[in-house]
């Protein structure tokens, strides 16, 4: 770690959907913990802007009690706003400020000269953010979650892979019998692929998901339903999901759209489970194609793949988790992205390329936003 | 005009829902331009924070540029975030800021220190927002648009009534034959109370309002609609809205929830015609009850006063707008606030009474909330 950073104090904006730690789901909220939780251990002053029944290593700076999805009867846009000015407002208190919280602080940021900033931009919702991502490079440093998930007409500090502690899963060492889809009913998530390639394999395969497009959900996955060849378990946490992770012979991911990270590649894979999944988005970066996993173009490659995955070795996948996906190793690409931060103090301006990019069509893009149906030529489709 | 106004450099930010000024309907946005206008008039440096296609009449900042209502596919989140985070960007390059967009730019104000600014309070939507007013009176002072429209838990500078420009309203001396009803068809403007007071006064009543509350509408407006007692006109703006209220008797405006300030009577009786009122909310400030209308508790007092509307002085109407409610009146009120902000820079500290109302349940207010119906105990249900 360099010098500037032994001490530093750093705020650290959590979103408010959820605590931080969520106690269930909310993944950003599990983000920033374990960012400050990793920075603490390293010896920076963390301030954590969170929910009010947040955890924080150091201090916990909030104003919003609890989470919005906790307490609906809370006014979304009025404490989120206060949320942000919480920090800004004391921004000069800060060596750092790491933003979690997508794009709405980079426009307060643009009012504030002081200290540096890194965002790390966790998805890309719509099209229309892309503006605030803009406007804000000239105040904020940017971190992606995967080589793939970049936008070109944004500049980036560095590449910050989720990470996850290998610790709390548990690793199986013998091939289980049946393929595991795990994440959300949508047909971005390709449920119903994972489906056609178990039915066509002759392998069980266990559903565990919250129907989040019903339609969807009602027309492609709950007709093959069965309790047996196909098994919907609905939504899996704790325990329970490590011991559906660890039991599979493979967790099969066929998205129809590119994966901006995908955290339970990592689980999986922290489990000794190996990957079936589409070869686009961050999965050829998460997943290495042979090794811990198969990545296929077309259903019917992965439907030859099944037979194989029993040979591929379990003890590699636990092993690459733990040397790329720790969180000991995010926490080291943060800290080389602050201390990156902390010399430049300021992004440089746009390059020519950047700005010609700022002027493509949405879907000249590597990475897809999450509002938009799936492009019409989507290879899995 | 004090010596530190002469030339100061104001920065003034509308909101962009629609152009400042707006063509059509636009209240606030037409409120921000007339101050615009007036405060260039009086040789400040003006600089409009407004949308694109906004006329200032010095400087013009916008980064959208069409009106969010002109053009839905925009998004209004991001739309706004920008807006607003252009204006604090360049905070320090004006010596007064005055914000005309409710309460999010306070909570961006917070995390600057210059210069002063003032904002007007055109609004409280929901309970929630008070939380945002609450913080930011640390940081912006406050001007209300009545003095009945106030929250206790806040400090005020001044009232700064809203104001027109006489001379777009043609006076009428002689008193028409009808009344009308000019606003929104909802239950809180009190449309099926002006039915009611018409029909028991036996005088014809127009209608000139779009259905906002349209299970409202339906049941207690359309079937009383018969295109001579009660005639249904729709939306009237333009020179058909300056001759619809000129001919009018009086103006019925028995709204069942206070009125924050209520443009339309300051309309009504720049033609000279005066008003027939509910005694609430800012009304008891705008008419002068008994000269230029009448303040009514019930709908029978209203209808017993409706035989003495045209006795009432319609020249008085005029002149009771001209030297009260004109563009220029408040311009002063404006400057004098203006004044004020720039001697005191900071508000001071809430003193315990306000802190104690900043606890109250929301129905302790003078005010109400308009996303919330209307207390049971309403005066006029």
């Amino acid at each position: 770690m360099t010098a500037a950073l032994r001490g530093a104090r750093l705020a650290i904006l959590a979103p408010i959907s959820w605590p931080t730690p969520p106690p269930g789901y909310g993944p950003w909220e599990q983000i920033a913990s374990n960012i400050a939780c990793g920075m603490h251990a390293r010896g920076l002053d963390v301030t954590l802007f969170a929910t009010g029944n947040s955890r924080s290593p150091g201090r916990l700076a909030s104003v919003v009690p609890v989470g919005l999805e906790e307490d609906r009867a809370q006014n979304g846009e009025v404490a989120t706003a206060l949320h942000i000015g919480s920090l800004f407002a004391r921004a000069r208190d800060f060596d750092l400020i790491h933003n979690n919280f997508d794009w709405k602080p980079l426009t307060y940021a643009l009012a504030t000269s002081a200290p540096p900033m890194v965002t790390t931009i966790h998805g890309f919702s719509s099209p229309p953010i892309l503006g605030a991502y803009y406007a804000g490079a000239s105040r904020s440093f940017y971190c992606s979650i995967s080589d793939a998930d970049r936008d070109p007409g944004l500049d980036y500090l560095a590449t910050t892979y989720n990470g996850i502690d290998p610790s709390d899963w548990t690793f199986v060492d013998r091939p289980g019998e049946y393929l595991v889809f795990l994440g959300r009913f949508h047909p971005e998530k390709g449920a119903h692929l994972a489906i056609e390639i178990a039915k066509r394999a002759g392998v069980r395969i266990k559903l565990a998901a919250i129907p989040q497009d019903t339609a969807y959900f009602d027309e492609l996955i709950a007709p093959h339903i069965d309790g047996d060849a196909v098994q919907f378990l609905g939504h899996v946490k704790g325990t329970a999901r490590n011991d559906l992770l660890g039991g599979a012979l493979a967790l099969v991911h066929m998205t129809t759209r590119p994966e901006r990270f995908g955290l339970v590649l990592v689980e999986a894979m922290a489990c000794g489970t190996p990957v079936l999944g589409a070869r686009m988005g961050s999965l050829p970066e998460i997943v290495v194609d042979g090794s811990t996993g198969f990545l296929c173009d077309t259903v019917d490659e992965a439907v030859a793949a099944v037979p194989r995955l029993a040979a591929l070795d379990r003890a590699a996948c636990r092993t690459h988790v733990e040397t790329t996906f720790s969180t000991e190793r995010m926490v080291d690409r943060y800290l080389a992205a602050y201390a990156m931060a902390l010399e430049r103090k300021l992004p440089s301006s746009p390059n020519a390329e950047e700005l010609a990019w700022r002027q493509h069509d949405w879907w000249d893009r590597p990475m897809a936003f999450t509002d938009l149906p799936p492009r019409p030529n989507a290879p899995m489709s």
